[in-house]
């Protein structure tokens, strides 16, 4: 049994807390907002004044954050982990950042003899309720020895990518695929529409063809594909379009810093630019079929 | 047994007659080039003097050709298969051609009784050699229904997707998103190199999880990953940039003609014209990896 | 004076043919819309039953139709132009059409002895009211001059560009870049105002440099820019998005069969098409600034 | 006559020095680059030791620098500029890097009570020898007027766009606008010339009609077009394409960090990206003509 820290116990977070808590681990948690820590506390979990707190009292600290801006809060600012945080120390972010940023976080730890690992996860909140979740690790491989067992609570594919920043990367690269070949779906099924063939019919074909993919399996663009899929509950999330577009936009920054050409990227992300100021950034990304005709807007 | 025509026996029609001649079926052949005809006669073929012959004296006319010019020519040129198909004929195209074009040529043998199936294949010329094509069909039930047991000597996936015109339209459909998503990886892998992970650690990571596809399984964009897939093979194609930037173009352009936006299909479309520009259109189309860095040019 | 046949006489040509009577020609017109056949008659014009009397009848026929469907009609359908026209006739099609069509006309005209010219037009409706039009024509030289004088009296630059399509050719690649530039424009002025510059300051600047255009000129995407522009005017068109998009998409085909690659244009074409299904079909080309945030939705 | 500091003094910064000393002013100046200082020097220049120096000893400080790489260092490293400026200071920066990084700037100089204007040019190498630069200027009215006189000996348009950063914003405005217009150009003339239409007869009709431009009047795409335009001396810049891929690379940044859509901004990047990877960075930005079949490769 271990003492753990976790801040930012939302959407994501709020769901992967009480994994750790039903298998034994005593969970300190910190959270801007009320409902969010007094539901974790309800689950079993303490509350902590701020993360420092966490720092200098916890064996491993998890961080579960929206953007850049709160890691970078939580991290440096005032009654931040790197405050707190000594020789020795174990910090886990959760959240999905530049690679840059979490190497400049890792540099700032081993500063102080500590380690800060960069731990994004793939799976949505389905996934985190699950448990079934994929954790990208960068990092020194001792470390990630040491809070596998941990993620392992949490996800189903734990994995050590690489050094620090290889998790984000790993991260951005898999959601820069996934995004994409959304939106080429959505314009794949609304020829296949305006054509006047039958959309289960197409779903099939291209299942089983070189079009098959992930997005096909489990999230495709057209309502009554597949069951309880996000497109057949009223694009009810799954993974939203705003994240999708956080992510994406993460993804072409870093693509454009190291002079690679990402043509199809940079257009998806216009897609989700778009989607996302008509209204839907809270749907699921595979709405996007709705910008192109393959799904109808609510 | 029966007595089967088969117009086009190059790359990928020279494939697939000999399964027909296998299984005990006569078939006559015309194409321009002498050495296909003399390749086929080899395997037991017979040679006919123009399309008009076969039309007039075979079951079934096959034509397997490479664009729709070919196909114009074949079917309504001079000695051309309309010119001789009379009431009840039966003609399959398993060209890939514009699915305007081929519910054209459906309604000018429905002029003289007869039935012309849209019927594209998808797997290349590996999955000609192996009998194992997904063939989509687009054509009344009926005729499907006839034709269906001598395609499956060729096709491991003979599907009735449709009216006239549905086969093409399927294939395009799959197409659009096959070579969307192969620019997608070829981006996300050469921000994995170019940022230090280890691309077989990388490419583990996005084929368990919500970027996977077909074309991480069987055609990802770096070499040594899967073996005996093209990148692994100096790009041997496999189904070359030319063809897929053909495809990519047919579906573009029934997109513009629908009035649906295609914004990634537009792009992927540049880079397989880039590509193409660049000398690498006789490689397998995950060559498009060298123009993002995820490959090295030979 | 001249005897003159105008097939079309809508929105541009009716605006274009009083230039001809006032000059004292002699005006035939033949319209599918009563009312505008009625408005020509009312100026002065003669109807006549098709475009076949008008071709058998007249020294020039002149015909200015939206799209390739409709030119397809008047010049090759039962009671069209090329049912009558005969050795020396004289053919000018005003309208904006695939080169290849232009071209396919011209021969079909050849071999009747006479001469169908493609002479597209740029100015949208002020510039036809004002007989201030740019004509681009294509076609034999000698043919150029015969016709040249009554273009003269519609536009103010009337070039001759080359041989037949070449005029299609020309206004193709113009309103490409007007395209191209009009959404260029409509990222620029909306990262301005998002970043709290003046619009009028930042126009102003652009204007002078090197992102100086007749879209900075005439047509801005920002109200109050340019007194009379179509921004200033509810973006009351001036040039229609829809026009714009049939247009881009001309050009965007072409390119394709051209094999070259169009990577604005292709995405400029998508832009176009978003804002035709949003409803922007009828406002002028620069509400694709409602698109980027660079004007207010009405 | 005042004492200048001048902080870079390589391709841009050393032939706007000049017109400073030629005006009378005092000017010490401070480059990483020996022949650089030697040249201005040679030029009537004397040599600090370090910006901080010219910041302690300068009525005014200009700094022209390649990247924001280079200005963090000049302003915020060791025996920079921050260390040493003080109440009244005035810093002008003529480089272009990210809107938000000036603003930073400005808000370090303001803690020391000086200030920090961003004043980004435009006009490349030959508007600095000629001395008629645009001069794009954010920050407080009183500083641009005080600055004013000193900046209007090298440009010939010295404009107060706004405040900190709004220079910056308009540069960003200007070139992003540019270098679209110019792939459009160069996508348009590549159709014409397949289309076998005369180049000089298309850019005559297009310079005069709504795809006209200051790309087409000083810059266009083809060789033989514009007397002394970089395309009709080799391509020789100019304005290189390698600094057009860095503008646009900060322009869409800027739009991504803001959330506007900019799918022709995306798009021509990637094109620069391409040119730049295919080795004509340093040819001037109308060279991505060659990428198009607009321009024979070199």
């Amino acid at each position: 049994m271990k003492r753990l820290g976790f801040v930012g116990v939302g959407a994501m977070g709020g769901r992967m807390a009480p994994h750790l808590l039903k298998a034994g681990h005593e969970v300190g948690v910190v959270d801007v907002v009320r409902e969010s820590v007094e539901r974790a506390v309800s689950h079993g979990a303490f509350e902590a004044s701020n993360p420092a707190e966490l720092a200098s009292t916890c064996d491993i600290v998890l961080t579960s954050l929206p953007t850049g801006a709160e890691v970078e809060d939580v991290y440096l600012g005032e009654g931040g982990l790197m405050e707190a945080v000594g020789e020795g120390g174990l910090l886990v972010d959760l959240s999905t950042i530049e690679p840059d940023q979490s190497r400049k976080l890792a540099a700032e730890a081993a500063e102080r003899g500590a380690v800060a690992l960069d731990a994004p996860v793939s799976g949505g909140v389905m996934g985190a309720d699950a448990a079934s979740l994929t954790i990208m690790v960068g990092g020194p491989k001792e470390a990630f020895e040491t809070v596998q067992p941990v993620l392992a609570l949490m996800g189903k594919n734990v994995i050590h990518v690489g050094g620090y920043g290889a998790g984000q990367v790993a991260k951005l690269c898999n959601n820069l695929i996934a995004g994409v070949t959304m939106v080429a779906a959505a314009e794949a099924f609304a020829m296949g529409k305006a054509s006047g063939v039958d959309t289960r019919v197409l779903h099939e074909v291209i299942r089983t063809s070189s079009g098959g993919s992930w997005v096909m399996e489990k999230d495709p663009p057209c309502p009554g594909l597949i069951e309880g899929a996000p497109s057949s509950r009223d694009f009810e999330a799954g993974f939203t379009v705003d994240l999708m577009l956080k992510d994406m936009s993460l993804a072409v920054s870093a693509l454009m810093s190291l002079g690679i050409p990402c043509p199809t990227g940079a257009a998806a992300n216009q897609v989700y630019r778009m989607a996302s100021r008509d209204g839907l950034g809270d749907l699921d990304f595979a709405a996007v079929a709705m910008l192109t005709g393959a799904a109808e807007r609510p």
